[in-house]
């Protein structure tokens, strides 16, 4: 019956600037640090629909004794709701916007939020497609302007891909990570803009070669999952790719590279680099499997318990961190 | 302080042919579960040494709480060491072979059991590479020979990929399944052989993904990880890909991919196919990425670390299961 143990976070007031899934998501991390946490969206119906959804959600988690009821209150106390972007801003040392992937909204609110916000505001963006230059390098605050992509959802799933514009400031990029590290988040750097970013890169090489083992007849769906759930995810949980690979030898990657380089070459010449096809046909026998596997529990409750099973995983890496 | 809570098993005597590192958390797996574990390596050398590693194993686990000092002197209680193969299988009701990788020893000790042993006895290998038509589809006994390759360590992660010679006696495979899962693994079925079978060639996928977005400069060894173990790898430690995917939409994984085939489609093309290198230059870069992201922690250490924050989601697992 404890929230996740925050480290110090550096800005008192935030603003959400869209509030779709991924929005509210951030408006949970936000406001579990103990943030004034301002939310904008230009329909006010959309705007108390997600408070409804903040309030569901915090039930759901004191339900699931993963916060206290004061808790929860503690949260809803620090929301305020704008249609006004301006009011919306006022105050917010640093901008999360999650508005639809489309460009030309994403270019309109950055603009926008550009001109409003005092130029030591730092304006983040949830975008998970689109390159952070295409969106904000022409304007005169650039350099305060990023990509702050979190996996989905954000307050369950520490991970955030963050990408600068050109116009970087690392001193500003800095002050975004230590925050979002400060609300407990995990934010990772990357260099340059690729499709996909990391995560989604990770994710389909995975579904790619999942989709493909299902379709090529040597085994189930539910015997491809097994493999994930109770083999290689259960040390992806707690060390990424490397950090396995690691451990799979006495003697570190090195000596595993080394002495299985030549297997692993092999193996993924073997593998079958097209995409599937994702046509009907595809999509039912694999939805059929994932029925059969998934009985009839409806998908809100699976997704309560991911979540709720995700927080004590990383609580038990709290509690005993790598050595 | 309490072992992984074990159904049922079927078999009170078991044998393990070769005690290297597989054989001996087969061994842990087998005397966990209550079974006499009767280990037979042609050197006496060795199983003594084998014995060697599952005391300091056992006394490991009961430094860490996982199990007491009642239970490791339990599993000790339960093994006998031998050098003579039919003395080995005297009893024996199922026989798990992790001997070297090498098909001439793979199918001479295959051939010698199949004569060995009474008909009904269940002969496993744990090969990880090869098909166990060549192993032992020739022999008499072939359709009680299957293949049932577990993941590194099999103590600690339960699922096992098996995989029948075309002479399948189909009871026999159920009995192999019923076996396995009452020691507490998870064995999922393949229907016919592939190269890396299903856990590698994932574990492939993921490792060519993660070295070409070190070696792009895209990002570094630390924040490919991290993507994983605080993002992806949290959801793949309870789901496997398809059941993640299916609570990626409030539809299901019919809406979701029917939603982003097409953008999953267009980022696999994105993807690089090409092996890495894994040469000397390509190996010292992550290798050193590594060192920074590990710190001083020797590998023993951090393995132990492993096993027992696994155990730890396993048992999170069990307390509350899938809706």
């Amino acid at each position: 019956m404890e929230e996740l143990k925050m480290v110090k976070n550096i800005f008192k007031t935030v603003a959400v600037v869209g509030t779709g899934v991924i929005g509210r998501g951030w408006i949970r991390v936000f406001t579990r640090a103990g943030c004034h946490t301002r939310i904008y969206d230009i329909d006010s119906s959309q705007t108390h629909k997600t408070l409804d959804w903040v309030k569901r959600d915090l039930n759901r988690d004191v339900s699931d004794d993963i916060i206290s009821s004061q808790q929860a209150q503690a949260c809803l106390s620090l929301i305020s709701l704008h249609t006004d972007l301006e009011e919306a801003l006022t105050g917010a040392q640093y901008v999360q916007e999650s508005c639809p992937e489309q460009l030309e909204i994403k270019q309109s609110i950055f603009s926008k939020m550009d001109e409003i916000s005092p130029s030591n505001v730092i304006l983040s963006s949830s975008t998970s497609g689109m390159d952070i230059e295409d969106i904000a390098g022409g304007l005169r605050g650039a350099s305060r302007c990023f990509t702050a992509h979190p996996c989905n959802p954000p307050h369950v799933l520490p991970v955030v891909e963050m990408m600068p514009t050109k116009a970087l400031d690392s001193v500003l990029l800095e002050k975004a990570i230590d925050f979002l590290s400060g609300v407990g988040q995990k934010p990772i750097r990357m260099n340059f803009f690729i499709p996909g970013y990391l995560v989604n890169r990770i994710q389909a090489a995975v579904v790619r070669e999942a989709i493909h083992l299902v379709q090529s007849g040597v085994a189930g769906v539910e015997a491809v999952d097994t493999v994930i759930s109770d083999g290689l995810g259960l040390r992806w949980a707690i060390f990424g790719n490397f950090g396995t690979n690691n451990t799979n030898a006495d003697g570190g990657i090195r000596e595993y590279y080394n002495r299985f380089g030549q297997t692993y070459i092999n193996l993924m010449k073997e593998l079958d680099s097209n995409p599937p096809d994702f046509d009907k046909e595809m999509i039912e026998q694999i939805g059929q499997g994932v029925d059969t596997m998934e009985g009839d529990a409806p998908i809100s409750d699976i997704c309560r318990w991911r979540d709720r099973m995700i927080l004590k995983i990383r609580k038990l890496k709290e509690q005993d961190p790598h050595p």
